[in-house]
């Protein structure tokens, strides 16, 4: 099969008329068309094969990730989806992952009104790159320089369930079977919190999306905005669902604490609103489906002190997952 | 050195004001900014070791294609460069070889004003993922859908020469080292017709940037616009710089054509426009000081009919190139 009919084939829809894509595939470029008063916001991700998954991976389920760890980004923003490009490197033109990786990217695409673009298609190591586009109105991004002393400091969801699964996978934690499928599952098909990053527009000073490990992904928005920050871990460390659901507490509270704070992979906002805030904070996540956790407060003295249920430092860094990092 | 290291290192450089991007590397996303009235094209291309570029690449030179590849689509929509994010997977951390790469990705970037935005590392086998954005007033872009019967087929600046030093590379062919070292610089150092493309706005009724071959990608244009073409191979094959600059003549006049329709990698502009518009298609090319060639004309019958100068119709399909077809 040629690359024009891969692509005609396999990634190809008939264009939807508005969603502020004015030209889609087909052309040399694709057309956006944000609506006015509207910035655009952009992400791209790469995922690469040994690294971001395993090639026993079912291709639906890579599909649904490659574009859920882009509309993570847009989610830390608070911008409403539009349309994303993909460029794929494949070893060979293998018919039944085409389909299944187009069925489970496009289901996700769907969910979000997220319209295919463009891209580009070509012979290579198995190689996914995204990149995704939404909307926010000019000047209401969430960034990550906005946390002030004083503020809470939030997290989404549940932490530390796909690095769960990703230690069972290498054999060094042991969990009941229906406990592993469903940490896999979060491995596998992150839930991106589009609704609640747009519900908390206007509500939060600061977000980042949970992608490298919470204590390293706070790390980043305490530096950007000049600020510290004490964490409880145990607070962070409750909200891992394997743990809750299973009701297990063998592995002793470091593991807990490390799957829930440098676990990484879970695809969950971090963010920071005005104490005055709460109620309305908790109000968008009921609105959204989506439960928010109060795990810590921004403080004026820079850095990360990290604390147990009772308030007492704890020595462990916690280090985030670094693709270029030694491990 | 680690992920974060490497981009604030070789990938971040102080914001510039305005041009479009309100807000550049270090958060969730970027935000762009396109001005009232404008749409904003976009397009992404990915770049394999072994398929694209050879290993022995000069970095700096390969940066340089890497953006240049992106920046001629935008050529091709008549699109204004603004922006760009670089996803980037790397077998190791190489210093001397990230210096280079930037050295030449920032060079081009600066020439054209076009911003580091954004993007990703990791580790990989060698992959190079641009994306690219530019403006174009709403409505103005240059589609591969516009040519109407009647319309001249144009081309500009060379072609053939990037295919030439990869047949030199191969052994197949074989020309003086000044006419190679000529031909290597167009392979490894396009020049994207970007003012060229803005120029020919209200101008040209389609374009598209010569990427796999003149013929397959005026068969592109062709099949978008309901039309057909007759091209002259030799008025294109007389548009080869080494064949020109040394009076070489010795190929025989297949390969001429050859390398001019199906050679690819030239990412000149191939375009169309109404006869009443030749003069100011010539001023055009000139105020950018890139010649524009007339090779054809587009015709209500389907089909790409390929004549030699005499007019007499030649038998060979000229294929593109198709990275995933069988050669």
């Amino acid at each position: 099969m040629g690359e024009f009919d891969l692509i005609a084939r396999y990634f190809t829809r008939p264009a939807a008329p508005g969603g502020g894509v004015a030209l889609g595939v087909g052309d040399d470029c694709a057309l956006l068309a944000p609506a006015p008063g509207m910035q655009l916001a952009v992400s791209s991700d790469m995922l690469v094969e040994g690294r971001h998954f395993l090639s026993t991976v079912d291709p639906a389920a890579l599909g649904h990730k490659a574009l859920a760890v882009n509309l993570s980004d847009l989610a830390a923003v608070g911008a409403k989806p539009l349309a994303f490009t993909l460029a794929l490197a494949l070893p060979a033109v293998d018919e039944r992952w085409l389909a299944g990786f187009a069925r489970g990217l496009f289901a996700l695409a769907d969910a979000h009104g997220c319209q295919l673009a463009g891209g580009d298609t070509t012979r290579g190591p198995l190689n996914i790159c995204i990149t995704v586009f939404g909307e926010v109105p000019a000047g209401g991004a969430l960034l990550r320089s906005g946390a002030r002393a004083g503020d809470d400091v939030w997290v989404s969801g549940t932490l530390g369930d796909a690095r769960l699964a990703l230690e069972v996978f290498r054999g060094t934690l042991a969990v009941p079977a229906e406990v592993f499928g469903a940490a896999r599952e979060r491995m596998e098909r992150p839930a991106p919190r589009v609704a609640l990053g747009q519900a908390l527009r206007g509500l939060a000073s600061s977000a980042i999306d949970v992608s490298d490990g919470l204590a390293g992904d706070l790390g980043h928005v305490l530096k950007a905005s000049g600020v510290g920050a004490t964490l409880d871990a145990d607070a962070a460390a409750g909200r891992i669902a394997a743990r809750r659901a299973a009701g297990l507490d063998g592995f002793g509270a470091d593991t807990w604490r490390s799957l829930a704070l440098a676990g990484g992979d879970d695809y969950e906002l971090a963010f920071t609103a005005p104490a005055p805030a709460r109620a309305a904070v908790e109000q968008a996540g009921r609105s959204c489906g989506t439960p928010v956790t109060r795990i810590g407060r921004i403080e004026p003295a820079p850095g990360l002190r990290i604390v147990d249920a009772q308030g007492a430092p704890l020595a462990q860094r916690f280090a985030s997952f670094d693709h270029f990092g030694t491990p």
